[in-house]
């Protein structure tokens, strides 16, 4: 098993089924792109296979550890995503950045505080060197599926094309 | 006539003029920036020239059909702005990224969906291989000019300075 | 001095302290991560240090001037950002995109005009050719700490790791 499987089993964690739309539909996109040293992560949400985990506002409905809690779902499947594109998740050298989009009830305004569920997550499995990243945090007006929490990344990929 | 000139015509498809400002006005940015070997794309509408061709809402006065012509409209207008940049499009090897903007209806939660006429557009252009790329379909609050979709990406460019 | 600390002074700009989160608080990420010849530079606010200089939203409460100063405020910010990360700002060769989001009042559609006050700033100190990037400008729900204005974006970085 690679380093980072290894630090998943030892933090107890286990990666959902890759994000797939539901049956029927296809995804026109790819969830992951290697272009040069990188991989661009498509926006994912908190979900396991095609099923959504957690629906609502932050701050209207979802206070903010279900925001957080949300945002490491989502984190889970984009590293269920990278292992599917590039086979071993140890291929993935760094964290360049992400840009986490919150859907906020009406004058909640700690976004940051929510997407911290998966910043942390990510530095608790790559560690602080390779697992810190640029970031940006905003609140959204509406996501996919009335989901609370969408992310995208950047990550730098060993050994790519 | 290049490759991708001959599929447009093919596909009967014209491209608009490029994204202008009103009269009067100079954008201050610049539509398409090129940096080693990718161009980055300024977010895009729909437009001809600095003719706005829809506006609205998605799920609020204009239906998902409208939205998906709105983002189809919006990938031509791409397509015209990284021709006057890189004078072939037969120079944009693949596409690697976009991130597009829904203008929602309150309670709309399907710019997944919107955001597929502009994806489509490109896999129907580009083919499967170079067409594909990672994505991130959100709702914002408000998009500039009321426009119902704005879309930025990032291209593969062979050949690049 | 640095060609840059020098058009600075004779722009009579000083640059804040650079961002920090409020006492007690750490930031899980990084501010400015280098990947490559490109640093991504973190979702930055109208901030001098832990302290908002500006809140509200543009076109309710705030005008289209006091979001335009607040989009320059933050560049101020992410320049000081740059500063601390690379030394010297010398070695930010060229801009090369940036994502700016506005807290608007509803129906208020030109985050364009808003963000214009970051990117003529850039321009005014880093000149034509190295200060002009793609950008995208669209309305957010909402921002960290109720600002009226968030910006992320991309320079090349000269010298780089």
């Amino acid at each position: 098993m690679g380093r980072i499987a290894d630090r998943l089993a030892e933090l107890e964690l286990e990666l959902p089924r890759p994000f797939a739309p539901p049956p029927g539909i296809e995804f026109p996109f790819d969830l992951i792109k290697v272009s040069g040293a990188h991989a661009y992560v498509s926006g994912h949400l908190p979900v396991n296979g095609s099923e959504v985990l957690v629906s609502g506002r932050v701050g209207e409905g979802l206070d903010l550890q279900q925001g957080y809690e949300a945002a490491r779902l989502t984190g889970l499947s984009i590293f269920a995503s990278l292992e599917a594109e590039l086979g071993d998740l140890d291929r993935v050298g760094g964290w360049v950045k992400a840009l986490g989009l919150v859907q906020c009830g009406s004058g909640f305004d700690r976004p940051p505080a929510v997407i911290n569920g998966f910043t942390e997550l990510v530095l608790d499995v790559w560690g602080a060197d390779a697992g810190r990243h640029a970031r940006s945090a905003i609140g959204a007006a509406q996501l996919p599926f009335d989901v609370p929490v969408e992310i995208e990344a950047v990550v730098e990929v060993a050994g790519s094309r």
